[in-house]
């Protein structure tokens, strides 16, 4: 088999033009890629980002570019499938950029295939450092690996060989810091709210959480309540959520999470 | 009633030389605030952190200096009472620093009295700027409440007037998005060391996520599947639990939440 080559002068096309899409293809750019064309279901979305990209658009499925060297899929989990069939690609590299499906979705279509998966939260109107995002790639063959490998290394100081089941792992955990984590924030926004106070108040209190487990194992810089097992503060604060049914539901129960885990590794640790 | 005042000659004695004791102490000293004594049960806390101070040191409560201006309880919670009882003072400003114990536990002992709660999470082995960390205060008249106004503005550019009520509400609040947070992160640890992954690999997101609530609302911020309804994604990721059966039910009871929170405010929307 022929050894696979991406180069700067390579033809990419890029499938999809949501928030990844959008931050991802201008890390290609800015890695010296440039971006032939941009597919949307949504025309108004694949031309506001071709505009940046300065690239061709479409969207309509049959006019996606059929020389391409590179397809880049950079859809939500479930619109992946789909549209492969819909594609039908026979030559060319597929990539898709998914945390949680399987890069065996790919096989059957184009002789190479793999994963590009930036690990990061993406918004629209919050620009990010991708020199400091970390890159998993996954590749059908290890000529396709070197290359995935290579480019990611263009974009970002922290690129991993990582397989499709720790990757499905990667992806469950990042609900886990990042989604599960901003819900926190939400149930500590509408909190505050309901007492009039202004939400600048728990700002520097989640930044200082985040920077603390830069260095430090989570569980080491564990504190509050809970951790001391101090069962007279949680149960007023279990009644002061008497009109919040949920949240104080939610708050017995990681309350009741961060008691055992303690317990079986301090179990663990004797 | 006299006019409250506090000088940087005040006389000012630490009951606690923990966590908070210990950065909140030091925030005093670098504002121009001499402390005369520190008291802790441990002798060799109190000794430790008197060091740091240059102040005189005890372990005994009959030795606490009876004639001090300014008495800072910086304890945990629930040992609050218990050491006002032991101290049995008849003079001087009492203070505590927690936040989800009223102000009135410190009524009937000396005629001023009032709370100084710094809204943050202290490590030891971590320096925090001080200036950053809102200092939350209430006092028992208004002489007093500017006396802590302005102490606190020698070390704080965030200084708040809060009473007993939005204290607690604010404390519950930070157990969300402190101590609950850092137990999301804990889950996320554990979930990578299972697969052989390092930790590092959510660093990034972790910031991010916390950055993202630094000019957004949180419930803005949402990502992830839960915000999505993808209800392909979730059920996925919670059979992926099915060896961790506290994270599973954690994960079906945080992504319900999502959904429910997010829906309620649609329709207040509407």
């Amino acid at each position: 088999m022929q050894a696979v080559k991406i180069e700067t002068h390579s033809k990419i096309v890029f499938i999809g033009a949501g928030n990844l899409a959008t931050h991802l293809s201008q890390a290609f750019l800015k890695a010296g890629y440039g971006i032939s064309q941009v597919y949307s279901r949504t025309n108004s979305s694949a031309q506001q980002l071709a505009r940046i990209l300065n690239s061709r658009y479409t969207s309509r499925i049959e006019e996606v570019e059929r020389d391409a060297d590179i397809y880049v899929i950079a859809l939500s989990d479930k619109a992946i499938v789909p549209i492969i069939n819909e594609l039908q690609l026979k030559s060319g590299i597929l990539l898709h950029t998914a945390g949680s499906i399987s890069m065996d979705v790919l096989k059957s279509y184009t002789p190479h295939y793999g994963v590009f998966y930036p690990l990061q939260t993406f918004s629209k109107e919050r620009d990010v450092d991708f020199s400091q995002i970390p890159i998993c790639v996954e590749a059908s063959d290890s000529s396709l690996l070197d290359a995935l490998l290579y480019m990611g290394r263009r974009m970002s100081e922290k690129v991993y060989e990582i397989n499709s089941e720790q990757r499905k792992q990667l992806h469950l955990s990042a609900v886990f810091v990042c989604n599960f984590t901003n819900h926190m924030y939400s149930i500590g926004y509408e909190l505050l709210k309901n007492k009039g106070l202004d939400f600048d108040l728990l700002r520097p209190l989640i930044l200082e959480t985040a920077f603390k487990v830069k260095e430090m194992e989570p569980m080491r810089a564990q504190t509050g309540p809970a951790i001391r097992f101090d069962k007279q503060i949680i149960k007023k604060q279990e009644a002061q959520l008497q009109y919040y049914p949920m949240f104080q539901k939610l708050y017995r129960f990681v309350s009741d999470s961060i008691c055992r885990l303690h317990s079986a590794r301090e179990n663990e640790d004797k």
